[in-house]
């Protein structure tokens, strides 16, 4: 049979172990290495601009603010009043742009480790550039563990993890584990909510299930959302853990009077129709593929820690 | 960086002319050509058995009644009353055993081009099986095109395409053109109604919008619903036309109320829970990925077909 | 089990319809299209720079000297005495650079279809630019069928054929049928050899062997000789048509007694015992790997030539 | 463009950390895992049936003689007359069979750690089942390393080593080290030769290369050949080190005299002209293509070695 081929150059990004999407580049921006991380701006056929770390596609510019409004507006829009803000990770600028949105923020602190890649970013990616503008902003190039733990006890209103994808045998687990949760636990005020992005819902359920269940091991109240990210060819996830009110008990009638309220403008697809949407599926889907998650701890994770402390 | 790769075999199967997805393959399990496609029925590593054609994959263990159900019920529960349904292709049977489940259907006809295949898939895939015992069903070994027009006018409650996916070079596009509609409606009864799948709403915005548009340029009223389905990787697209009420009319509730009426048992995924958010979020996908289609006429594809009739 | 990848993109090249390969790509220097093809320049993890016409790689930084040096001097060194050369295709200008080393040659004819291609190479791609500086070179940008059919018969001593690769489904299959030989034939001098690159030997033997028959029903001896090329992952398959001596004629020691008094210099690659070495090999894989070729007749491929022109 | 593609599922073979082959697959005739590693044997388009040890092509129907002949004959008939040889690997027989095919051998021992996969191959692998069959034949199943160091000093005229590939990152790197080919010279006896096979020579010059140095630093005189294997898509390395002559320094009539005197008869590929060929073609790409190796020390992998003996 015949097959109609376009593209000569493809990504071949691996999504499980035995699963993998080869998607058409018809250009590289920009090619390099920071300290941290392999790092490519490509254009791509499919999702127009992208930017890829460690070979993986973090967000582009087709939808890169449909990942950045999920993983920001339920948390926020739950919190009654969310004043001080932290972005773990989020180095890409686009997630402090969705938490400047809210005209009740008086501080958002960014920490990222990456400081070569903000540069990077800002100058590469269009998007990328507005969320550091704001001066409220502060921003900070630092491992995001250690800098939250040496942070004020009770300080934050809505913890925001945008950092690298959960997994087993990567570093970045560290950022998933029940210590890590209860670091933040600490550091959130009363009613304030942690969410993290986590991984595919329906192609690695057992991880996305874990990290709910790490966080269900210290939060009161947790809940778990998905949206279907074009660029990230998946159903993405994010789980929320939360010492008051939770996303999920939010109509959306609701959301959307919060949105006018707190003076969100700018929305190109959250709102309240998509809030009550995705949160509806999501428990459908997790009705029809169920698994089980179990506690991540950083025990369990010690070799992993262990080797890359030794790199 | 190492990988974690688990499969040694894979399909490798093209999306879009600029997308393609590699999963891994256990086992073979059948592999053959018909008359009229390659059948290749293999364990893969994350969806179960799966049927492909045409290195294409129709469905697998994992998640076929999400397609099955997804197809079928929308526009059976829109029907005041359906007695009379056609499935166009459908040679899996599994459509089949979905419309069976309504008790006041009298009579199932299904039309598919390959007698082989349905042979191939009764031995190879046990969700197939249970649709072929019922009573009700009429097998006709035929071309669906050729089939439909040879019936008497007004005779369907409910038409099913369940066919080979739309593309622009393949012959199976006279399944998905003005004409074919045409037809359709004519042999549809007074508050007929007929629902295809198409092609995945993100990847092939152009090409489902123009389903609808050829759909729209027949019948009075049209819908469009999209449901994200693991195996296929994507929200999969289906297009209704109606002479009377759409899907999108009912409430989840009255959904509910009618498959508990019409005595519908053994869903697995479908609900009126379901059918209200995947309606809701179609429409803000499709708010949001704005794109045109175009009434996709015989003439259009008659360089296609007539190269086709000549092989 | 753990893979070590390093590239994140990746060229992804058709071989056969059966086998593909995958090779990582760091950079993309220009990409575009000119009236008659796509190119690529690309940077690639494993062979430099390298040039890609339709997303098939032509020749690399790595060993673009080992492609040209094995299509040039066999033919030319078997010839008593070159003076007039034509090269079909060859835009790459590399080809002219090796028919140049030799002070016999009084005029370098070469007809490619695509001068926007030569001045893309001549600009990204070191290795093409010292070729087109000889004043013997004269460059035609024509159909090299049409030329030459235009230019006087028993005009040429040698005619490289270095077009795009030889497909029974492409257009390009005109410059590799029998009608095409006999024309060539008919402009050769009394000497006068042919040459042509083909496909690989052993993933293609059945062409390969085609295009060698097709050379024999014109030509009174014919050879065909095969190079493993790292850049094209291929023993790549070369065959010639003589009026007069055959390189397979020359013994080691009289191909550099000739390179020698043809005053030759440069070479990175070719040489006496490369030149016995690969014609012993070919034979006796080609013993091994038995195939049968045919002969190509234009009337063989007339359906895809009739389609081409209607495009 | 179209691009015909056949197969719908394929290999994905790492060649390099940059370099993938995707090979069709018809069939799977078996699959499963042994203790020590994963094993497929499956039907391939391109190549017939084919072994897969954790996922890399051992062999294929279509020319395993290619790999086996190449592998044992430049030893054997080198060596003055071969009494006492041993096989470490080679599980697949083949290897053994062409050992056998020497009257002068009086005994040969094969070493393989895995007999569930001796067990596989006899049933499956047509080619395998021969070379089990001679009573000469001593199956020993063990790791090589091992058992070679119980043996006694001075035993074997011949070493044939045909174990999983050289890879720095793999336990089997343990049989390429400098005390390893310390441990062997030992055991040869007076003219005794050891032959390894390696990897691709041009995909992998460095590694090839240094499995060379690692064999100089302990043999008095060591050899390097490489023959293109169709299967392997590649010039596989073989690397020599005697403690008498080499194969090198026989030309291809002693060679073939040798067969003669030796009675060995069947041989498909290998003679004195593809002996002269292939070790004046290898001279001359080493030639092109230089890098450098370094001596492999098992002190240089302990970490490895380590981490493989705590799994």
């Amino acid at each position: 049979m015949y097959v109609k081929i376009a593209a000569t150059k493809f990504v071949l990004e691996w999504i499980t172990e035995n699963l993998a999407s080869l998607y058409g580049v018809e250009d590289v921006v920009y090619t390099g290495k920071t300290k941290y991380q392999k790092v490519d701006i490509i254009k791509t056929s499919e999702f127009g601009l992208a930017l890829l770390l460690d070979g993986l596609l973090q967000s582009a510019e087709v939808d890169e603010f449909v990942y950045h409004e999920s993983l920001v507006h339920p948390a926020m829009i739950a919190h009654p009043n969310p004043k001080r803000v932290l972005i773990v990770g989020g180095g890409e600028g686009a997630t402090a742009r969705e938490v400047e949105r809210y005209k009740s923020v008086e501080e958002v602190q960014m920490v990222d480790l990456d400081g070569e890649l903000i540069e990077i970013v800002k100058k590469y990616l269009p998007w990328s550039q507005e969320g550091f503008k704001d001066p409220r902003l502060k921003l900070v190039i630092a491992e995001g563990r250690s800098y939250l733990s040496s942070q004020p006890d009770g300080y934050y209103d809505v913890i925001i993890m945008d950092a690298t994808d959960p997994a087993e045998d990567s570093l970045a687990i560290q950022l998933y584990t029940k210590e890590f949760y209860e670091l933040a636990y600490r550091k959130l005020s009363e009613n304030g909510l942690i969410v993290t992005h986590s991984a595919p819902l329906l192609m690695k359920t057992r991880l996305v299930l874990s990290v709910l269940e790490t966080m269900k091991s210290v939060f009161p109240k947790t809940g778990l959302y998905a949206v279907y990210i074009k660029s990230l060819e998946a159903m993405w996830s994010f789980v929320v853990g939360s010492k008051g009110p939770l996303p999920s008990e939010l109509s959306g009638e609701e959301v959307d009077r919060r949105l006018r309220e707190r003076g969100v403008k700018g929305l190109k697809f959250y709102s309240g129709a998509l809030h009550e949407a995705v949160h509806r599926l999501t428990d459908i889907y997790l009705g029809v593929f169920r698994e089980k998650g179990e506690v991540f701890t950083d025990s369990k994770f010690a070799k992993t820690l262990r080797e890359a402390a030794e790199e």
